[in-house]
């Protein structure tokens, strides 16, 4: 692997025989190389930045040339400045708008999946989610409904037409639900899962990449590296509260890291504001705040009832709760210059 | 000092007349209680409910009884449900408004000072800071241009009509700068400073109270009760960023605690995206995102020229990013359903 | 799963006819009960206390019975009081003595490895340290020799006698390392990666989990029963420093952790002060430190050549720091009435 | 104030004049200048470093020249490479000995105080500690016996022989307290109150300087200046514990801080247990492992009747766990090559 001074940026339109003559050129002068695939567009490492100059006049140019300063490369910002759009299903993360995820915490029954996700379709969800395979911090707790629960979820999306996303915490399970969802998540747990990551990188999904509660803003950029690495641009990176020493709620959300992640990096940014809080009072006003600072989708937990949820109960909405969220982000959206994803 | 089982609070229209029946009534039962204000309002402790109760129809019935649950007794929501509104000078804080306070990081020359708060004033704000005692971690680095300072501060309000905060750093400067100025500001480095706190409670200006780096958001709360108990309610919390491990910005602030604090206490709540990011790139977004938390004001810094500050100078905010922020607070206000203070 | 109020654990010497008469006798009552394996010993769970005294004369008496307090089950001190003896190769961690096991942090070259473990062994270090896969946060930075490493621990083992421990990073090399190796670690970043503590924990050989950098001492423990549950009780806990915001080392070395861990759970504790403080000045005060608040053993990263490691080279003690540290060590340990293994 | 690349330090034996030949030469050539002292040395900043080189012949040399390279100036071990010596009253720390210093967290009654302070001499502490002024989180909590308080500390030397410290909460209260205790404590709560450091700076006590538990290693580096400016060399640094996201203990005690301070500053370290872990368990393994990390002493809560004690009762040590802790100690120093004081 080189350790490269610059990274040379293609426009898409620069066909894969291009780049091999920069290859050449590049390798002939003695240095290596490594070539990347960023969406459509190729990346190449370059070690002697002289070189770039040298280069002859049948070469095509580069868009962009990217001087590396840290473990970032292919998600920095200046490779994409006008950021990455992820498809997740029908629904664009990335374009401007306010894109809402929602769904059970984890997927307990028929009934209790196919009615929430009624609810949040109803009220402009452009998403459901739902775990089927719950990593828990005791092995004695619930671990989740497993691949039982993954025909609720594609019955749930026939039901509402919402793009499905649920978590993978084994690299061996990628195959199986991404045969089936629209979308991987990568728990906060399983951040730095590097056999998971390249293994969902390689799922061609998108992938919402949670951040770990003990890692940095900047490790979380160099996780993501690891799906990019594989080919795969369809990243949303996901703020869900870290740790810190104040314990009146379940973690901190950290929206400097948002607000910074817009400025680094090219991909999209996701806030998880009911795992960050914990409790239901904290979801509207994190939800209002993430999307002020920048955030591009919110991943809300709601269950219609609550009070019979098998994990994470205690943080979900009720439907009325996600009604009106929904009705105050709306116009908080607009006061932004920002519509709601789907409205 | 009683450990109270509940707080009797009384309408302002309620005599010490009508309270001291009260008194009697308690303590011919043998139990201790005592009196605090809330603004207008008396409270009663009561450690034995029952002797409620037990009151003759003479006495005037309490608007709210509420029962003890933690350290926070006067400053807790539920003895004021409305919230508290702070008048600094001309401006209220905690009306729904929003209220923009900015100015110099330090007072350093007139020149700088008086040029800043015209800026300032110029595009919106409705209050002026500027510390003339600057606490610094270091004993080597600049501490403020002292009593020296304080006439420009005078300067600048005569100029622009701005009320004007600064940081009191000594219990023995309360006097002298209470005569001065419209507002105090105890620093998040002496938020446990009790001496200062009871000294700053007993100016009677309006306070605000930066949260402790590396206190939590309960802890601000107590410190809180040191200002209410001398009979101040003007108390304005301050959130500013608290200390993590992550690394990229100067301390990580912590929006949970301000939606906290507008559910748990009566005052009202500010945020200092400057100190907290330590970057002008981060203002903006912490701002929007802080308002739409629920803050109720904005402390930022701006400078002339930032390059030549003698403090602090890296993430003050220059004249056109300053109004290019409250040309974007402005929607965000409308979107919430609120407006700007002075607009 | 039940979710007992109470677990009574057997003598290794009652038999598996023993237990089916408790389990019977706890069905037909209609409780559901499960029965664990912790080392020879049976566990059963009971969920209604009452029918512990309602079993009939020829049910063998359980040596403990210990009330449900925390997702901490099979783990608690309660349950072996006097503590877990690790058997790892020819070295036993827990039974009083002072371990050390040290080695390089990345295993990087025949010359390297067999020097490294050359050296150690000189010393009186106990097990070889040694890592072929490296999980590293970015892609871009040096993996580890992967499995062409291994063949270099097996030979280092060879030429030393030393019993060698190496960190999985995915469920799929457990089977072809746990062939080679005398004991498997989960690093920092994998221990809430709960596929690979299954997949560990079916090893048989012992496992070194480390704590995360930012998990909680009682997620360690609930991550220990992870592997507990596959019925292997060859666990040892390793504390390596948590994320803070103290800049001034890699981590914090959590030493409070250290003795909560003595106290609450049998399993046996080790240290790693290497990649705690990340640097070579600390290794010794943070060693003396960590067997003075109860540790068993330390894990220290020893590095021939540190200025050439491809890894975390900067922490790495040289031979003659590493003698030194020996040399310390010793007194230390008679002074706390301990001695240390191999001597 | 200059802002010097270098820190000349002289002997001790070179007097007043000798310096002011210095001041002379570098005032000449037009560059400011600040002496400080430092025990019985000078010291002078210099800001043009080939002006040392320029120094006529009849100039007394400096003993160390120190380039700065942080905020610490009069603090780094490089001025004082031997380390300095704090004599509280007739018990010297720093030395190289362990000293013990104990007592009741507050003075409450004169039985207790009296009686606390019998048992803890009785058994090697050679320092006792008590609380007049507590500083409390909560006003609602007790605030400590105050003035009164201080007679009982006064008579509880006079029965034992052992020097006393007590925390100083107002710069105006230093004067008063000096006159009667052997050392003053600065706490957590106020290491960063700078009108507190420079009065106790004063008043020529040794000063115990607690670090804020959330502030670095550094800034109490930086604190500790205050205190040293003001000519005072008999400052003690204690770590008590930092916030960290772990919740099972009140703080996360920091002995990689001790590691460091020990290297970087010629200042004894002191390490709290007690008010650390918050739990008398932890107060022996923390205890040893703070020895063994480098502290020079230890400051323990000691309470003849915890259950009844009126401020952080729960953590202090009964007399006969006191006395088994001084047993285990004494060993451990001897293991580190260290004797007890007083032993």
């Amino acid at each position: 692997m080189t350790n490269p001074d610059t990274l040379l940026v293609f426009d898409e339109a620069v066909t894969r025989a291009g780049v091999e003559g920069w290859i050449q050129h590049l390798e002939a002068a003695g240095t290596p190389t490594e070539m990347y695939r960023l969406g459509g567009a190729h990346v190449l490492s370059v070690s002697d930045p002289d070189l770039i100059g040298a280069a002859g006049p049948g070469l095509p140019a580069p868009t962009h040339q990217v001087r590396r300063n840290s473990d970032v490369w292919l998600g920095r910002r200046e490779l994409r400045p006008g950021g990455t759009e992820v498809s997740f299903g029908p629904t664009t993360i990335g374009n401007g708008s306010v894109v809402v995820i929602a769904g059970p915490c984890a997927v307990e029954s028929a009934e209790q999946t196919l009615a929430t996700a009624a609810v949040v379709a109803g009220h402009g969800a452009v998403g459901l989610r739902g775990g089927v395979f719950k990593p828990r911090t005791s092995p004695h707790a619930f671990q989740g409904m497993q691949w039982e629960g993954l025909d609720l979820l594609a019955e749930a999306r026939e039901q509402t037409g919402l793009p499905v996303v649920t978590e993978v915490v084994d690299p061996e399970h990628v195959k199986r639900l991404a045969a089936v969802v629209d979308g991987l998540q990568i728990g906060a747990r399983n951040m730095q899962n590097f056999a998971l990551l390249t293994a969902a990188g390689q799922s061609g999904l998108p992938v919402v990449l949670k951040r770990g509660f003990g890692c940095t803003m900047e490790e979380t950029l160099a996780a993501a590296e690891y799906l990019l690495l594989e080919g795969n641009d369809q990243v949303v990176l996901c703020e869900r509260g870290i740790r810190t020493f104040e314990p009146s709620a379940r973690f901190t959300l950290d929206l400097t890291a948002v607000a910074l992640w817009k400025q680094r990096t090219h991909l999209p940014v996701m806030v998880d504001p009911s795992h960050s809080g914990g409790h239901p009072d904290l979801v509207e006003p994190l939800s209002l705040a993430a999307i002020a600072a920048g955030a591009d989708a919110l991943i809300i937990d709601v269950h219609v009832a609550p009070e019979q949820a098998l994990c994470d109960g205690k943080q979900a909405l009720r439907p009325q709760q996600f009604a009106d969220l929904m009705g105050r982000l709306a116009p908080l959206a607009a006061g932004l210059g920002r519509h709601m994803s789907g409205a």
